[in-house]
């Protein structure tokens, strides 16, 4: 069987391996205060163009998504994200849990726009009874979204520029972000989220790492303390410096947009393989992630000898799947995937 | 510089890594489905003699801490611990961030006793006013304690029997567990706490895993579901696999006991040198943590070499240190040290 | 000015300010454990035929939801509601800051249906990955409805089975329920809300009463150990006679059907003189609260002399609005409202 | 039977219920806007001096404290307060509940002084694991305190400094506020409280309300967005005028002095009585409840005609009990009850 269901379906990139070998016997601090962990930080803010920026380093995305929810939010906030957001459908309540609501907003392949955000905005302070309901206090957005689409730098700006009308946070999921950074199509940089957000982190999991996302806090109001929450909220590793370590081995020689570029070109060899063959897409997704819509006569034909993973139903008896390429598909199996689409199709 | 002040200075045992490495590249899915979670759980229910536990793997201690009170408690509930607990003092409030009261008991070494509890709960119960202050419903005990020191099974049975007296649950952290199963003044054998407990956990983070908690819950009434909170807390790894090929790796062949019998060994070392020179502890501890006082000329002649850990000033100018051994302390090292706390004592 | 803008506008219905004086220097004990509290219970449990019923008193309708939806729902839990229901937009995320998502529904009229909740609750637990999900562990539904609509008992039956289906519990936000109570439409009576539900409360704010919500838990387990949530929450008032005389005053003599049938009444006459002009209704609703279509013409005539409550846009320039009736509502003021509506209409 | 075991075992002042009826059947608008509670934040900001502070009306005590605690807090912040703090044991953890924990210092007589505060701060911020531990963010004193002592202003000066150079807010529990202003030894007063606190509130429930605490925001910041915290926490009362017109009248002609002086004085006369007999207190406290220490038989000579509040066990068979006066107590009930200690004493 190979696997295409996700990116997150192998162990880590041999190079971060290799480090975990090769360091394995020094003796370093904990908590995340080693050396490890400092070299780490002072590549991410090196390459994010932002050397004042807190760099922390937590063990997974829901993990990150709620510690920085229930530390950047007043107990009266919530967090404005699509409806399709992560934490508003696929972390179990985590953010609810920590006291805040996630305000939803409808949302387009994924995505919501500034304009969606002020007239939220605009709405509630124009209520004369709005302490009866929510105050927006962030705005949560993922890059890629988990329909694997890409805010453009100018709707970033329009979104910050909104956050910023309104007393609003803006944070960013970037689970997948090494993903984006590698399209062709992006024009969202680090050093752009370094500028127009607040927070957002940069994903170790989906990205070659046995596990660890790095949050970039950009504003040091916000970084002030957050360390206190990282303890609080479970995600201080004792043996910090296993986050640190890969970090630091995937900002080093430019391992994570060599990854990035593996999986990108892969997935861009499958996007064309299906266009070519009049395959409909559920969403227009230029990353790593591909949602093509199949019959149960193709699903049936490739399941032999593929796993995909179902996202949703389509309707007419065809359902909307996923197809990931990772730092760790490999280019033959990518090559039988195309062949065996091109005979079935 | 050697370090003897905590048993997380290094990365994981070598058959961790030679495990992680030797299964890297197989295709498992995610979240603690996969055939090596399976079989790490396998082997731990049979080592604990409890084939309907539940088990799951969590990334740290203050993690399982957090994520077990926020399950098992009601939320009009708390949980009794020493004063000592680890919940009580350095998780940063995480129990009390999930909403529930840590209900302090003067410790003895790091030990409650059953009686405590019990006149505890027998003053809330007799209270007509109960419903004002906080209802226990939870006992939290560490095996070891954080003063190194053990339960005896008697003094388990005994707060298990208390426990089931006013329906409380019994959990017991167990970040040092291996350290205690290897003892010789222990009778807590993992049975044991399989039969007394509702839940406990083995810690991997301390005794040769990279990161990770292995949490046996022995109360299928507290199992069902506990997949959720291990999901909203944040808990729940996408690579689970990481958790269980090192659970796995640690459970074969007995090697939390190789890595469990090698500290105690060089803690023995220790342990009998400093008796020998008439050394002081502040706890009489059987385990892989020593809490010897020493003065500053001590400490001063030591500190060129080593890296102990400060644990609390003892008066007089004396200090309560702490050393400890684990699975990657080098008898080397021991040995210099011993000759080095000769040469000065 | 008149005020038809909303139902609790006035102080207290005449008896009850009476009662309040004529008990005034007799020396009861607190928190709700006084003679009054328990005739009051008494009273309820006798009207509702549930005997064994737990009946505690709160301050008002926000406390009774937030304390309800703490106290029953497990930590990985949330209420199911309409997207109009009131936990899920009017109490400034307070269903939230207990930690539980409201999940929602689309409302039909205010109302949600049995086969919804079945929908809703066979995905969730069709999907592989349930525990990335909130988990649905109750039903929230208002009787009348925010849109003062009304559930029939068939409906309700429904609702309840499928809550039993799926483990769900039923819960009934009723601030407003003694004006369902009173509509000659409604068969859900008292007795129906204890069989078929696991807890409902019966509102006092809205209905007479200074302050105060009589929340019945027909379910024993739910009951047991309440009484540390409503302190817990800040629901327990030291003087709990206040609420105990009020309620035994409303459930004496049949008052609150009384006042029900008087707000029902005034309710009915506009409703019809509306109806004879032929103005819209944005909801049928049969209780105390209607909701008509007015232009910006209507609305300026009618400011002058009433003041209405702007409920929301209805688009081509015309406004919902809400007029409501209440024990306190004088038929001079109705008869007035009529006229001037005749004129203006 | 002659109660002096709480100062709630009344209604209302009689000025009260007759500023109820006198409003009864105005109508007003809800949430605490109308003109009753406008007229009594503007009196209570003139009595303390204070003309920016917002002014707050909550249900009780524990509503306040939790609400208070909840807005004021960051979330890895806990509130530091006596070991006896009302917060700390009688209000069932319901700051744990908002996700916060209580800090305790060891009291003296219910109180704690700014060297503790000092102590604590210094010796969190000394270490260099600070975040693994809870930052202290708030001190919480009562005035006058569980035990009816005082603070004097000195200490409460000292007090606010240390909070002041720690970044500590400092909130002060008034349930019984107007029993200490009105004490000759007190030299604490409303503007004082304005002055070197940050909140404070002023209690109704035991000071001749019905229910009801006026909590004062000193803090501009902290007062910006409270009614968000007010609703979300169940305290804001749809109508609010309940408590406005309470502490209007509270506030009108000196009526809280008046009540106060009235309590005062007959607790006085108790306390000379007692003292005169050799009795001995547990406290000395000046102000409406005292402490004195009872053996058995006096306990059962009183018990067939007055009920007081049994404490604690004072050892040897003795006990602490409680006696109370209040706005309420009567005169012939205090000389009843000097009369019948003088002939048992």
């Amino acid at each position: 069987m190979i696997r295409f269901e996700s990116d997150y379906l192998e162990g880590a990139h041999p190079k971060i391996l290799e480090a975990l070998q090769r360091t394995n016997f020094e003796q370093t601090p904990g908590y995340g205060t080693d050396v490890y962990c400092e070299s780490a930080r002072a590549k991410i803010r090196a390459e994010a163009g932002a050397p004042n920026a807190g760099v922390h380093f937590l063990s997974g995305g829901t993990q990150a998504n709620l510690t920085a929810c229930a530390a950047f939010l007043k107990p009266w906030q919530g967090a404005i994200c699509a409806d399709t957001g992560h934490i508003a459908v696929h972390e179990s309540g985590s953010v609810e849990a920590t006291g805040h609501k996630a305000l939803t907003l409808p949302n387009t392949n994924g995505k919501i726009y500034a304009r969606q955000i002020r007239a939220y905005c605009a709405a509630h302070y124009a209520s004369d009874t709005q302490e009866h309901t929510v105050q927006p206090g962030m705005v949560y957005i993922s890059q890629p979204t988990e329909y694997g689409t890409l805010y453009t730098l100018s709707e970033l700006k329009e979104i910050s520029a909104a956050c910023r009308e309104y007393g609003l946070k803006l944070f960013v999921d970037g689970a997948r972000l090494i993903y984006a950074l590698a399209c062709a199509e992006n024009d969202v940089t680090l050093s752009a989220l370094a500028e127009y957000t607040d927070a957002f982190y940069i994903g170790g999991t989906k990205a070659g790492a046995l596990l660890g996302e790095a949050l970039v806090i950009n504003d040091p109001a916000l970084d002030k303390d957050f360390r206190y929450m990282l303890k609080q909220r479970g995600g201080m590793l004792a043996k910090g410096r296993l986050l640190g370590i890969q970090f630091d081995t995937l900002f080093t020689d430019g391992l994570y947009k060599e990854i990035g570029a593996h999986a990108i070109g892969l997935a861009g060899e499958i996007r064309d393989a299906l266009i070519a063959k009049g395959v409909r897409f559920a969403v227009p997704s230029p990353t790593n992630q591909l949602f093509p819509v199949f019959d149960a006569r193709v699903l049936k034909a490739l399941s032999e000898k593929y796993s995909l993973s179902f996202w949703e139903d389509a309707g007419n008896g065809e359902s909307v799947m996923r197809i990931c390429t990772s730092w760790a598909t490999r280019s033959e199996d990518v090559q039988s995937l195309i062949r065996d689409l091109n005979a079935v199709l």
